[in-house]
């Protein structure tokens, strides 16, 4: 259990324009954001002595950025071989290794161009990988949507889940993201429009699945003594989670896990995760909740235990996840509407929230807010407060 | 600098045969391994939570290893992106972690067919970098071989650098080696017969080159409370550092520097290896040296100060780094002639050492000795101490 409790907060965030072409390198993205990162926290370029970013797919590597701005002396760059469900690791383990005295402060970092260059959507990871995939690639199931919906079959053929239910979540998030100036998508979706999009692969219709982007996040990590003296009020890591249960899989079986897709990684996080932040699911403002797809988010609550098993089509009815609910998710609209920053850019609208910056979508008052990354058979999560 | 001194231990490990051919994934040699760790400390497989591993090349995630092994909760498994300068600091990032909570015994690893499967010494990583290499591989400048020996070059012009000097390393080392059971490379290495071998990359004949080897290593991590209760005697994790200055590059650029190969990583490191420690160079009883390369050994010893930038050929001179020399260096053989489980073989042989399990090629008496990982503008180092 997270025995940091408060102890390190992020400082600083940066983050580029979400688009669907950068023209540019990952490399110049991810230094970008990072660059703005340490001028919004106000710390000097020179005192950055660490790195540590996650990059399945397209990234740059932490030393390939501090070369880029130029940093004089980095004693910690570390690049997680993982997919989405480090978007919150990397936070935790950066606090960890200042702990340990690995580092000082720290730029935790996803950039990618997930639209213009490796596209998670596509096939290839399953068509060249070593692992199970390779029996069932030839067959046609090769990509996350696909792998994600036998989950989802699984769910609704054991509980029942109809369109509208998964359909509230991918409107709520929609409606969140008209008010976000960064998020990508704007338009306004009605649940007749959900309704009447396209099916991509039974159940997920085209609102189901998040977008691709390019962009990057960064956010600073430090001592909240050190937060407390810089130019923003400090976002306190108050809580941290990775991994969950047994049998995580291979790369790509891990979505596989054929004929098993019973498995929540997060009911193996939940009580780690409550426990060492004190409070209960009920005591947060908000969550942004890891949505690459909307059923991602029926597992992390679920296994997180904001209702119960089966539960989690009826939960999110009733405006109860929508602005002004009693437990708003994804204000920035999400993966789904905002962008998909492998899941890094719900941190930065956590951190928005928490200092009260976060505009038209603001969660009035907001003390103490959830982000997740992943789901399925490994997950991470953080409880950050003001 | 590194605040847990002393906190955390290596409590059991474990190895795989090292050869040219395995003939096995490197999923099963990782497993093997790791299993053999948890074995040597007594543990039971159900107490494992964490998995910290390295992987370019050719690698098996901790996930993978954690499904074959069938633990039951896995909290924090980690790969990181990263060659062997990361070889000593999976160590230090299991110990972190630990302390954060996220886990509480770690089994860190590194596996690979480096002959068999993905061979370093091959050139298909420039050929396929979009770094800086694109501009030097058409010219033929390709291999790790070529671009360390740029910067030994470099020395030799500055220094001056005799192949007698180089010799010595490679010698000693072998002679290491002829009592070690588990050294790929036995056969007695005589200075007529290193000075005879080919010429692969002016000034790197055959034996200035490490071996490409198949096998696994791994290590228990966990507190030394815990440590103390287990199998066998603990080894204390006294220090760490990673990283190492400015400009550490971009991929495999960070070897090429062109035109500029006078950065020593270890520089930047050596003050707080030290420090933490509180102690110097001669007060090891051996040290564990990195040698990709024999050069390599020369800019780690300089680099941490066990003699003057331009003196570590004289210095490895008289018998001072062999067996019942001054400083003993790489008494299992080394990466030259033991195997390269890049560069994480080291850290088995210091814990040996440290337990007095060395067998024939034991320093008597040995409480406290150095591993390093890596070189050039990026490198680690541990002191371990029983």
């Amino acid at each position: 259990m997270w025995t940091l409790k408060d102890k390190y907060a992020i400082a600083g965030i940066g983050y580029t324009d979400f688009t669907k072409n950068s023209g540019r390198t990952v490399r110049a993205l991810a230094s970008e954001a990072c660059l703005a990162a340490v001028n919004d926290a106000g710390l000097d370029l020179s005192e950055i002595d660490g790195f540590c970013s996650f990059n399945m797919g397209d990234s740059a590597p932490g030393i390939a950025v501090a070369t880029e701005l130029g940093i004089p002396d980095v004693q910690w760059a570390v690049d997680l071989y993982a997919g989405g469900n480090a978007a919150n690791l990397i936070v935790s383990n950066a606090a960890a290794a200042i702990e340990a005295g690995m580092a000082t402060n720290v730029l935790c970092f996803r950039a990618m161009n997930g639209r213009s260059g490796f596209r998670f959507g596509g096939g290839e990871q399953a068509l060249t990988a070593a692992g199970p995939s390779q029996y069932s690639a030839p067959f046609g199931l090769m990509t996350y949507a696909q792998m994600m919906a036998m989950w989802c079959q699984r769910y609704r053929s054991k509980y029942g889940l109809t369109p509208e239910q998964l359909g509230t979540i991918a409107t709520t998030f929609r409606d969140n993201a008209t008010r976000n100036p960064r998020a990508m998508m704007r338009t306004p979706l009605s649940m007749d429009d959900y309704l009447a999009s396209r099916m991509i692969v039974e159940p997920f219709r085209m609102y189901d699945i998040c977008i691709e982007s390019d962009g990057a996040c960064a956010v600073l990590v430090t001592s909240a003594e050190r937060a407390r003296d810089l130019k923003q009020k400090p976002v306190y890591i108050t809580s941290a989670v990775y991994g969950g249960g047994p049998n995580q899989g291979d790369d790509l079986s891990d979505l596989l896990r054929w004929p098993d897709h019973s498995h929540n990684a997060f009911k193996y996080l939940a009580d780690d995760l409550w426990g060492a932040a004190g409070i209960a699911p009920k005591d947060l403002d908000f969550a942004q909740i890891y949505d690459c797809f909307t059923y991602s988010v029926l597992m992390a609550l679920e296994g997180l235990g904001f209702c119960k098993e089966g539960e989690g089509g009826d939960w999110v009815q009733g405006g109860r996840i929508a602005r002004g609910g009693e437990m708003p998710l994804n204000t920035n609209g999400g993966l789904l509407s905002e962008a998909y920053i492998h899941g890094f850019n719900h941190v930065i609208e956590a951190v928005q929230q928490l200092r009260g910056d976060a505009g038209d979508r603001q969660v009035p008052g907001a003390k103490i807010g959830l982000t997740t990354a992943g789901a399925m058979t490994c997950g991470g999560a953080l409880i950050l407060r003001n």
